[in-house]
């Protein structure tokens, strides 16, 4: 992740602090202009992140060690002398050299993004799709977002919570149950035909219910059953 | 997009900024914290948003008109009682979803999330996979990702939905009524907290109702109410 003349020292915290949140490392700034920088409160639980990056006075000196340099821009309309790819697939592109080298990605100052000479030492270009009318992101939200892509597919998901569902038995259970409730509260007249019970029945497996939502949905129908019985 | 209690007028800006980068338009705040937050500097290109931005004293009223409400979380420790999505494939059912209705994403305060109570009005919870080591985002760069994400693939779906699922206020009302009559029953007694109230709210949120089958069912516990009454 390079900076290059970022102005305001709060975007280079929010930049390290979404480094460490999606597990990027080594952050390198190109002029910053604030040399306060590193006491950037922004940086969340990313404080040593931030005291560990370097600061380089040209781009050439801080992507030497690269194998892969990209540069991001907003501006679409401007004149660009190298190939320009949405974010999705720039990071696929920039996940496959991360196998084999060093990929720099450089994000530049927040008035006026990254001057030509900049651009110059880019293999090529990336812009997150944003709204033509209004394309021009935030520096740190633009970082959280890129670096968002670049990790989305690379770590197993969390797993996602097995729910057990109701069988149907359980199901028809509580179908029962609450047609007797019906019928005890007067909702269903006592002599009313199939076509009502069959109503309902659909109904409640419409619910899809979990095993644990049956059982207590089971209870409730119980103890209301039991109190319209007790007049 | 629903900011509950949000301390820092710059987030609320800056999320009313990345709204509008990817195409976003209604915000709607829940009590925040600074009434200043209108003025905020960070909402660059995206004043008029932030203007019309409503504020609501509830989630329940902020959310009222929507069919699917999600909730933010980045505490995967927490014991949590809605399934939790990853934001890559959240976005996939909100987009889905988007085609037959409104869809609210909630995120809660800067230091402390979404709380229990807000929590129980989401249908399910959605993560940023980060670290494990440093999960928590910055609010403004945690909204741009998950607009991001919900922009990335957008497609036009062609595929229309048959049912119309309920809104929250059609859900909340049926919730409301339900515990009035397990209360009426004796299945809930009348000094419990707010913790058995909550968890109703979650279950009555997993029967994923359609707008017809919630008017049916509140038909069914109107009537139960009325009968439980009468003794």
């Amino acid at each position: 992740m390079v900076l290059v003349s970022t102005r305001n020292p709060l975007n280079i915290g929010a930049a390290a602090r979404a480094m460490s949140n999606f597990g990027f490392s080594c952050l390198r700034l190109v002029n910053p202009y604030e040399p306060s920088f590193r006491e950037a409160r922004s940086a969340v639980g990313a404080s040593e992140l931030l005291a560990s990056a370097t600061e380089h006075k040209t781009v050439a000196e801080a992507v030497a060690d690269c194998t892969l340099v990209v540069g991001t821009t907003a501006a679409r309309n401007r004149e660009l002398h190298q190939p320009l790819r949405t974010l999705a697939k720039g990071a696929r592109l920039i996940r496959k050299q991360l196998t084999s080298g060093r990929v720099a990605l450089l994000f530049g100052s927040e008035k006026r993004g990254l001057s030509n000479e900049d651009l110059s030492h880019c293999h090529w270009l990336l812009h997150i799709p944003t709204r033509e009318e209004h394309v021009s992101m935030n520096l740190g939200q633009a970082v959280a977002v890129c670096l968002y892509e670049l990790a989305r597919d690379a770590k197993p998901s969390l797993k996602p919570q097995k729910i057990k569902p109701a069988t149907a038995s359980e199901v028809e259970r509580i179908t029962v149950m609450l047609f007797e409730v019906l019928r005890a509260s007067g909702y269903v007249k006592p002599r009313s035909d199939a076509a009502a019970e069959e109503k309902i029945r659909r109904m409640v497996r419409r619910l899809n219910l979990s095993a644990e939502d049956a059982e207590v949905l089971l209870g409730m129908l119980r103890q209301i059953g039991w109190k319209l019985k007790d007049r």
